[in-house]
């Protein structure tokens, strides 16, 4: 049951269409003739039909234009083409997840196998369980335009990309996914939506005349029209929650997300959430701890631990690297999260941020890659590409080993060096124009992202360099042993240390002389001693050495 | 001394813009060369320059373009003129006021008074103070197009009127208005700026892209350059509040104003003017109680009683009033504040509003007239001419002897006829044009906002209805025993009760069967009894009356 969209009950179809503009509306069914929908006083039409599961269907206006159904489920000709009726009352099993032990995977459907869809991800969920992570999360699924994009500028909100295998094929992800305890966390855009097969216009005031972003429209939450905006999103929610018993949702870019009402959007969506047993996570550009306290989001992304660690090791200035670059930045996110936390940020060219205060780490999410911190450079480099394998290896120990959660980026367990690059798959030639030429001026990306072979090269090759997928498994088996704050953060001249109860990081980024004043063997490293003594001073190498005082892990 | 504008210093004067979009900029003072200013790092210029009191000045660009002051704090050739040094190091006597207090008067400076400037209220304050109100509250008077406006499109936030007097012209009116102990609240707009005379942007990032109001540019408080530009703003707020030792501010249309900063500019703006010894009044159509718990304002407008008294007497069902007519609005109202505090607006068509819980009566200003509620009727009538005087006498009691804080509109104590109108002074054709046009289309007002005579017929006319003078005058005078939460409150078929500790309040809207259980004597009324008995039940034409149990006000 929902309020929007075609839903399967028995040997009926309902059909629910919130379309306040219009005063007529006709469902228009593949080899039938129209038929009349009843409208209510808040714009909603609706009609029951018998026997048309697998259907294709439009809705048909007073003028007689043709359009997909806003919350479709299925897309199976793309965007622009007729929406199809699919029986999504699934059941699959579910999975009991704590927000605060995850370690998550950052997958594109896409690119992730050589057959690019959702059964090519299933194919690998066994090497993914053996690589020791505990939940995958998936960019965008939301039908986009084309068969290939990172899925940000989707159009159906209740639609799964007909590409990746559409609901079916994410219904078969979750499930097998689950019996392996592996939970499956969605990437949603609520924040925008995407320009080519948009008709929301159409039917409803379902997007904002009074924001905008840099992106496209977002979303009515809060002027004329808004509770049914709130509950189309609300409802979307509730759909990826409780259809395909998702885990988690992953919002994107909240700093988008406008909303002047007395309970903001996303207190409403993280409540839902709860109260349905699940999860979100916030992408944020505000390093505002609102997002947790006020919104209730369970955690948020940490740009700033990337930019610290990423700019610290590349030496790269550029951007928005040009505000960090040093290793009181590294040292500063173990201890604050945020690195600007009120500081004036000269590439903002503002003031930003707000401290964490008494927030636990678990609230934040920590990453040295992502899709967009790698995508959004016009090479698309890895950071397997940009610095050598001991700097490689200090940075996975110091994230995957933080306070904090970790989230890798496919590939980057095993050292992928092929590019992940920027592509998409328009038909409008205007808009893949001003992509393309956007992408060149602003990112630097000459590769064309409408070409075919800018998707193919971004696929993952899975040509796997077993020393580095021997280190991050070893990593994530000892992540067991963090502890939920550092007790110390400690730096030096190249070198930075991390502590905790049962286990400490030491990671030396250059030649450099340790002091520490605590004992240990090594775990795991690279051109480190197998033991460090308590007051010694070593002189060391670039690399990285995971140490225990205590008889564990070895 | 000020971070914006030019400020007199013993014998010098120094001028300090913010014009991070420019590299070099000179000062250009009438008959002398131009004195290049020093740019720092923030893009701020800076020079001291000897002996140029009231001298006219202009900032020359790089490409030969001419501006006045962002700050100017006069501009005495109007928008579009020179920029004026004007010697603000006035010494004003404060006032030490009460928010719960306050009995406020609103006024409009050009209309108040056949001269239509700061002196022609000045000739008039011993009039107020024996009325009994003790604020008034002018609207805006920061640098607005031409000689006549609402002030509404003000682009000199700094700048004093000078078609009302200039800074000399208000400094003396709150010198005049302190020494017979009258507060003075200034209407300020920090929700956009007008079109006509902005040259904002030629200096720096001053206007949000991100956000729109329906009024034009919006200030930009997040986003690139906003540090200063929220300097600029509260620096605004100690201009007034120090310069001219004014009470408060009252803040136009705060849902206009957009910040997704940690800190809200409006906590910034309750913050500093508190830190001052000041208060800050908010004109909300948010319904949220925020504005008071989360930014810190001392108190907000309430539409809804406006609407729910003006839509019950005079059976209007237009636009917003369509919401209201139902005399359980204004019980609603006398109870929670908010009429919709989360009850679905037709008129809005989304669910409005929040509750406001324990929130004390007293952070809430209520009207039965305002600038706002005649001036946007295409007639500009005033209640007066709407309703029987009876009528009038009634809602006047119910909303002056409320536990919330009242607000008249100048002319409403003596019974004014004339309308107040809706005019300006453009001197741009295509928008002067626009705005008669838009005028027409969205409010009615068949007279030219752009004419003269609208202005004129807008004035009020100061001919005394001394029966409706002398009732306001007592209505006031019984303010006094006003407690800061009603007892209780009543409502009959066509009457309604307000009763407080010592006073109670009975009015009647036609034809009515009171039963009241408490007794007491008449201290004001209109066609009501000199005495009510406990448990009496007596059949009622239209009026109101104010009664007391005790020996109290007679």
């Amino acid at each position: 049951m929902s309020e929007f969209g075609a839903w399967v009950s028995g040997n009926h179809t309902n059909f629910r269409v919130w379309a306040p503009y219009l005063q007529t509306l006709k469902l228009k069914l593949a080899g039938r003739d129209p038929i009349p929908m009843e409208r209510d006083d808040r714009g909603y039409f609706f009609v029951k039909v018998g026997g048309v599961e697998d259907r294709l269907y439009t809705y048909l206006t007073e003028d007689g234009s043709e359009f997909p159904d806003p919350a479709s489920r299925y897309q199976p000709q793309g965007v622009n083409g007729p929406s199809q009726v699919v029986n999504t009352n699934f059941d699959v099993p579910g999975l009991k997840t704590k927000v605060d032990d995850l370690i998550i995977y950052e997958l594109h459907v896409g690119t992730f196998s050589p057959r690019g869809d959702f059964q090519g991800v299933v194919e690998r969920l066994d090497y993914l369980t053996d690589l020791g992570v505990n939940a995958i999360e998936i960019m965008p699924v939301a039908q986009f335009p084309g068969k290939r994009g990172w899925g940000y500028d989707g159009v159906y909100l209740y639609a799964v990309q007909e590409s990746y295998g559409g609901p079916c094929g994410l219904r078969d992800l979750v499930v097998e996914a689950h019996s392996r305890g592996l939970a499956v966390i969605l990437d949603v855009v609520y924040n925008h939506v995407g320009p080519e097969g948009n008709y929301l216009s159409k039917f409803g005031p379902y997007l904002s005349n009074r924001y905008v972003t840099p992106w496209g429209p977002t979303f009515n939450y809060d002027d004329r029209g808004s509770d049914e905006v709130r509950k189309f999103i609300l409802e979307n929610v509730r759909y990826w929650l409780t259809t395909f018993n998702l885990d988690g949702l992953r919002l994107d870019a909240i700093h988008g997300i406008f909303d002047f009402s007395p309970k903001h959007i996303l207190k409403e969506i993280a409540d839902l959430s709860h109260s349905l047993g699940k999860f979100v996570i916030a992408e944020s550009d505000l390093n505002d701890p609102k997002v947790i306290t006020e919104y209730g989001v369970d955690a948020q992304w940490v740009d700033d631990f990337h930019h610290a660690v990423h700019a610290y090791v590349t030496g790269e200035r550029n951007s928005y690297y040009s505000d960090f670059g040093r290793l009181e930045d590294i040292e500063k996110a173990f201890k604050d999260v945020f690195v600007y936390d009120g500081r004036y940020s000269k590439h903002r060219e503002k003031t930003h941020g707000a401290p964490v205060r008494g927030l636990s780490p678990r609230r934040f999410v920590v990453y040295i890659q992502n899709h967009d911190q790698v995508g959004n450079r016009g090479k698309g480099e890895r950071l397997s590409v940009l610095v050598q394998r001991t700097k490689y290896f200090a940075c996975a120990a110091l994230y995957i080993l933080s306070p904090f959660i970790p989230m890798l980026f496919m590939g980057e367990e095993y050292g992928e060096t092929a590019p992940f690059l920027f592509f998409t798959d328009y038909s409008d030639p205007g808009l893949a124009k001003a992509v393309r030429e956007g992408r060149l001026r602003d990112n630097g990306q000459e590769s064309d992202p409408q070409s075919e072979q800018t998707f193919q090269n971004s696929k993952l090759t899975w040509k796997v360099d077993e020393e580095v997928l021997s280190f991050y498994k070893k990593l994530i088996s000892l992540r067991k042993y963090v502890d939920e704050r550092p007790k110390r953060v400690l730096k030096g001249d190249n070198w930075i240390l991390v502590e905790m109860d049962r286990i400490f990081v030491v990671a030396s980024f250059g030649r450099s002389t340790v002091e520490v004043d605590r004992e240990g063997k090594l775990l795991l490293g690279i051109n480190f001693p197998e033991e460090l003594k308590r007051r010694e001073t070593i002189a060391l190498q670039e690399g990285v050495g995971i140490y225990s005082d205590r008889e564990i892990g070895r």
